[in-house]
């Protein structure tokens, strides 16, 4: 029984973690528009993305999935592409930049 | 009337221009959240702004101001002070951070 609890708290928390790997894949699809290490360009209109905050990332990037209260549709063709873990490992990644 | 065209111009130039003093003055009122250098802070859930593009920091502040494509209820109390010309200020301001 302990251990069946063990393995679910593991399993719960490697399932909440940040994948800085998958972050770095992830964020291949970015860099043509913020550069690879995030510095923005004018002439894309992308945004310099480099240190921001993991959670603001995140944020962000589901906001401008779900449409409502963000609408960016230059961004919405990768958004469909990203789980909310994908968004969360490609935070990480940006945050380390 | 060389003169006058000069002086047109000058002043249209003027209009036009970021003021990095006025910047700095009206960023004070964006501390409490976003910090003295800009650096952002978790708990009042605001983002890192040191260093983004002035162009993108002037078109956000209009687009939460505007509030159709952005929404940004914590914001409005502010932009709702904020000109186009202090947007233009305070966006050189930031990205200076």
């Amino acid at each position: 029984m302990k251990i069946l609890v063990s393995l679910s708290l593991l399993a719960m928390f490697n399932l909440n973690a940040q994948d800085l790997k998958k972050g770095e894949e992830l964020y291949k699809q970015c860099i043509a528009c913020h550069g690879v290490k995030g510095e923005g360009n004018p002439a894309q209109k992308a945004p310099k993305l480099a240190g921001q905050h993991d959670w603001y990332i995140e944020k962000q990037l589901n906001d401008m999935k779900v449409g409502k209260i963000r609408q960016n549709a230059a961004m919405v063709p990768f958004l469909n592409k990203l789980s909310p873990q994908d968004m969360k490992d490609l935070a990480l990644y940006i945050s380390k930049l």
